[in-house]
């Protein structure tokens, strides 16, 4: 069977984007509900058709690890549905009157939440990302245009051929969800290439990915951004509590976004609290400047490279600075701009570094590691971005729409 | 004297907008107050600057009503003066609460209105807009990052002159306020390309200059979009009202991007509408289908591209449908997603144009020429865009800031 060209894919994807916009509540409801019950009730499919993707990739001598994230259960598809229900159980963005005001002329003018229209999704190993964009995509009244990898091309299009039969039982368009067959690199820069039929395109993955994107995309898109993330202990900091944050942030997943890569401690406190932290974060590989290294011998010395650097693993860089002003003016030199943290019982230093930090989340005396969908309560994410235009920070429903301004009058013209 | 390359001017603008994000509001006033009377103060300077740049037009043939928008006058300054006190009194966006939540865990979450930090902006020949911008940039605490066109680089010099002294009297820095000396060609794409200085880019021009970002602007941008706007007249219009909107949509100000270029006409009041707006857009050349073209002989074939077009000129295309369904595709066919109007009594067909048509702004009984910041009530607009992330419709100060989360805790940590 020939694979669908892609500009009539994104074709599709737009018509029944129409289509969604105006859907109910109860209608797109209905159509997670019903796919969270069909997922279940299909997972032997899925599952077959993940085995195709987990022989191809030991075949090909692809890491375990990474095999092991392109695996699917029973329990890691009936964690699907679950995610399908959590999402039917969020409230519908959509129609939210934002804003509104009457004119001196009698306009009445009203800012209304509206879906994006088509969300184009591009994304690395996991199948379950098919199922869980799907769902926030279908909420926010979206068409939902995926692209995986091609490692997981066949459980990601057994998920969609799923979730397309469910809409349609809703009564919904089946091309509310579309899965991309051709997973080569052309299709990839295809895909990002869909102006006027895409309206938003959301990179998940890694940098080799974003930098893509940032080369051939000619469609509107939101960085998912990387994060450098750093602790700062301030002189008025609890030590105890700074322990505690910093061993959180760094150690607690090593691996994700919003863990912290850098440790900022302020002169005052660095000779009380460095030894402590060398014994907390034993298994944490420590680079740093001479005054840390002085007070941690076991430290490394740290390059304006380790820095800049996210590690994503058991390792931090560690600095000490004489001034709140030094400790803002490193972080904002380094940082990413995703979330960045004040250890301190001083009210004026943290509203300071609250106000003067220019990062996505600014926390005071607790961990970086709370910033994302889930932590901020917004049910589910789609993504953290670290770009300041159309959304910052966590995005969950909300920032999956725009809105429209609609101005009523009674035959009003300009004079 | 040497010209200053554009990456250390953004890196100026960086620093200044650090400083500026966290100003406070009498601060700003004071500077934009004192840059009103400077303005008027140096009137001498600036006109005696601009009448360089007019000299140098209309030596090198510029056409009269180019040179026309080029040209100062003592009221044109007055007009820039009076602009700046407007924003003034206009409140500051910055520091808003947009939201604000407590979690489970007792995380306290606040979602805070900052400023973008450095906006560029690049913009043709009027050189108010040197004043105009900068003075919407400064209120909502961003650094203004100028390049207008080389016919108007003495007049904008001049103006940011007056405006960096202004800034600097009242406390802020100077570069704040930053107009770029080079305005070749070459110096432009360096300007689309200050990643990592420049937060958003919003150009001010016509295609070709939208085109030339789309294809090299490497930091964030908002298009200030064309608008190829429709007006619906619907079964159930009332018809005095209908021809009065779509006269006052097409000529009130043909040539800017809210005037209306396309008439849809419902079949069933076709044959009484279309002969009065025969005689009421006399001076409007018409283009057609066929069956309006059998009820206005003088109307000529309207092809696929005349819909597609804006034509920002005495000329409207004209369309005759059978359903209220045909006149939304038709519209949404050829939007550009500015403005879209309905005319009708007909609640029902009101709110399903209303909804499924795709546009920043959709209007009920009133003319598309009031979708603009002033007529919105935002005090003064910086464009209006036609793009659905970060800002849709028109643009006013609160669409030159962000948002951060401001998470507040006392020792949490992620179990």
């Amino acid at each position: 069977m020939p694979v669908t060209p892609i500009p009539e894919l994104a074709r599709r994807a737009k018509a029944a984007s129409r289509r969604l916009a105006t859907a109910s509540t109860a209608l797109k409801d209905e159509a997670l509900l019903t796919a969270a019950d069909l997922l279940e009730a299909r997972s032997a499919d899925v599952l077959a058709a993940n085995s195709l993707d987990v022989a191809g990739a030991e075949g090909a001598g692809i890491p375990t690890g990474l095999v092991d994230r392109l695996r699917l259960t029973e329990d890691r598809v009936a964690a699907m549905a679950s995610g399908l229900r959590q999402v039917a159980a969020l409230a519908d963005p959509v129609g939210e009157v934002l804003d509104g005001w009457v004119r001196p002329n009698g306009l009445r003018i009203s800012r209304v939440r509206v879906p994006l229209g088509v969300v184009a999704i591009i994304y690395e190993s996991r199948p379950n990302v098919t199922s869980d964009a799907a769902g926030l995509c279908l909420k926010s009244g979206n068409a939902a245009f995926l692209r995986g990898s091609s490692t997981a091309v066949n459980s990601n299009l057994a998920i969609a051929a799923v979730l397309r039969e469910a809409v349609a039982k809703a009564g919904l368009p089946e091309d509310s969800v579309i899965v991309v067959e051709d997973t080569s690199r052309d299709a990839a820069v295809e895909f990002m290439q869909q102006e006027g039929l895409v309206d938003c395109l959301i990179p998940r993955g890694g940098a080799s990915l974003i930098a893509s994107i940032k080369q051939h995309a000619t469609v509107p898109f939101v960085i998912d951004g990387d994060g450098n993330c750093h602790v700062y202990v301030d002189a008025a900091a609890d030590l105890d509590m700074a322990e505690t944050i910093v061993l959180n942030a760094k150690t607690q997943r090593p691996s994700v976004c919003n863990a912290a890569e850098s440790l900022v401690v302020h002169a005052q406190v660095a000779a009380q609290i460095l030894p402590r932290l060398d014994t907390a974060l034993a298994d944490v590989e420590l680079v740093g400047d001479a005054r840390a290294r002085a007070l941690v011998p076991r430290m490394g010395e740290a390059t304006d490279e380790d820095y800049a650097r996210e590690f994503l693993d058991m390792r931090m860089s560690v600095r000490v600075v004489d001034t709140l002003d030094e400790a803002i003016e490193h972080v904002n030199r380094h940082s990413t701009g995703h979330s960045e943290a004040i250890v301190t019982s001083d009210v004026g230093a943290a509203e300071r570094f609250l106000n003067e930090v220019d990062a996505a989340a600014v926390l005071l005396n607790a961990s970086t590691r709370f910033v994302d969908g889930e932590e901020f309560g917004f049910g589910a994410e789609i993504g953290i971005s670290t770009q300041k235009l159309h959304a910052r920070g966590p995005m969950g429903l909300q920032q999956l729409t725009t809105a429209k301004y609609v101005v009523r009058g009674d035959g009003q013209t300009r004079g």
